[in-house]
């Protein structure tokens, strides 16, 4: 149970039919950000051994305007690149996987559009770009021996593959807090080191030597796991979930039994577990932010994408309804996400509030 | 627009939500029946290179009960083989293919429970098997070079890649019958030398050398493409329609202008195209047939299964449906496959009514 939990949850990947606009824009603020650090990566790759072929693998691809967001700029720097140094251009083979839950049959229907817009961007000698779906959770083998030059995922890995175990003493809170007691986080801390241990061991034995990997995940600056960038936004969905306990909406042993299955890592958490596997090299490990409210900033947009309560409940709630839904029932959920909402506007309009991004580049030795 | 008639054609590969029961029961008997040439080249495959792992595609898979039959025969083929040679197994790597509107996701959602009937059926020490799919037609390229090492189409390629042009004077007909004019004859089998001759030329860039396909493709034994078997169940098709425009129900200018998107070839033209293509050299050649009902004469299974009327239609109407749709409307598609059934039924109950098969066994030069 524990497991299909963990398993909705990423299968949704943040972008949920409710809601998409809003969460694509925090991912794709992401993408765009992170694509100096992709590009230069795929570059580095295609230079490196020219392949007549590149496979390349994008994990937890979801389902929406993001999905094939960073595949056409990899496609595109290897293009750009291949042309400056007058070679014939590679074939590419894409894999976009997901858990089995997610819409591959909207990505296929989009494909025949995107490649048609690619082909024209690329031009006519461009070599042909076959895209697969691949069903499945990354914690696990996914692609055979050898098989895949360059993995990238965003904004996936930090679902775990399952809520932790032992995490009875959580009462009141619904992720790591500071009010957690110290098993708590170890808990998390423990599922984070296997599950991230297993995927880089996957990966491992399926890219070729001297392979790349690009990988953005929710996590935090701070060593300390409850501090407040990392959990923050969990702890005001508890608030929300406490105070309808307090009127009596939700009983308290309900809510004392759900924990979100996250861990959002330290940039240190995540080079032990890259030193400890041994396999990959790092050649750039970043930590960034993004406002809860991707485009608040801008002034190119419309005035409802800066609705920053609005948008981000909206975000939260296509990530975490799965959740609420399995755990608490279909019938409170309105209710959850409108305090939750009411409650993130509040804190909004008083403090900064960001999403941390730890990216790392690796390349197989 | 007749490109699209087709690909929905090809597209449902006789497996429509409405009636897939049946069409099933007749493709997993031909399934059945191919087993010994489809097990034979895989095993023969496996034996000449023993590859590490092993890369095989279906195409045209369908969503149904059989999407995943002959994939898992194909394995348990070489399971059983690496056995007794005392040898590790390979990694396969499975391609299931159909164009983008076939439903992949229900395909996805069941992979589980099959891969753990497999790994159960197969054992411990068997090597992972990896599912992904593959939108897209496969009158194109579909994977990269040189990645392919097995090959299998079972009851799709009589499909058509369009609606041959030219077929002006092939009134009151809607496929090849004997009253149509010889330049009808001509312009379906220019499609269809056109349409197989590319598909070879694809799969013989995407297989490696010494890699293998079997293909099973509904056909005829007679030399004359207009012969009753290749064309009746078409024909009293045709004839439910044209009842229709007697009765002033189907404007006959819209019939005079329908025609079925596919070509059911004699072995020598499926031999001719090979041989013209040059890149395979022919295994086996062989043709089979299958009861339009294709439980008629078994003893063990329930008298619905035995109703050769009503289950033919029904697999007739999946195949058809989405044609009859598009050119004639919503509207009169219960009155036409009323009728067909009744026409079916009569002529069942007549004479000896079957499909046949053609079925070629190839190895890459």
């Amino acid at each position: 149970m524990d497991m299909e939990v963990g398993q909705v949850l990423h299968m949704n990947g943040g972008v949920g039919e409710t809601s998409y606009a809003n969460n694509s824009l925090v991912q794709q603020k992401v993408i765009t950000m992170t694509k100096p650090i992709t590009v230069d990566a795929i570059t580095k790759l295609y230079c490196s051994s020219y392949p007549v072929a590149i496979a390349i693998a994008d994990l937890g691809c979801s389902s929406g305007p993001n999905t094939l967001l960073v595949v056409s700029e990899l496609i595109k720097a290897v293009d750009s690149h291949r042309r400056k140094m007058s070679r014939k251009s590679p074939e590419y083979q894409v894999f976009l996987n997901d858990l089995p839950g997610n819409d591959f049959n909207t990505i296929f229907r989009s494909l025949s559009v995107f490649q048609n817009k690619l082909r024209m961007q690329l031009g006519p000698d461009s070599g042909p770009c076959f895209f697969t779906g691949v069903p499945g959770s990354f914690y696990g083998r996914l692609f055979k021996k050898n098989s895949l030059h360059f993995v990238h995922s965003s904004y996936s890995l930090q679902w775990l593959s399952q809520v932790p175990q032992g995490l009875e003493n959580n009462k009141g809170n619904i992720y790591m807090a500071s009010t957690s007691p110290p098993d708590v986080l170890k808990a998390y801390y423990k599922q984070f080191q296997h599950d991230f241990f297993l995927f880089l061991k996957c990966r491992s034995e399926e890219l070729v030597d001297g392979g790349r990997m690009v990988l953005t995940v929710l996590g935090r600056r701070n060593d300390d796991p409850s501090s407040k960038e990392g959990c923050y936004i969990w702890e005001l969905l508890a608030m929300a979930l406490n105070d309808m306990v307090l009127e009596g909406v939700i009983e308290e042993e309900k809510l004392n039994s759900f924990n979100i299955p996250q861990y959002s890592p330290s940039p240190t958490e995540v080079k032990y577990e890259v030193l400890k596997e041994g396999s990959f090299n790092i050649d750039r490990l970043e930590v960034t932010e993004v406002n809860w409210n991707a485009y608040q900033n801008e002034t190119d947009v419309s005035d409802v994408l800066k609705d920053g309560g609005y948008n981000v409940a909206k975000c939260m709630r296509a990530v975490a309804e799965p959740l609420i839904v399995s755990h608490f029932g279909e019938a409170i959920v309105d209710q959850v996400f409108q305090r939750y909402r009411e409650i993130i506007t509040d804190r909004m309009s008083k403090e900064k509030t960001e999403f941390i991004n730890v990216i790392v580049s690796l390349t197989k030795a």
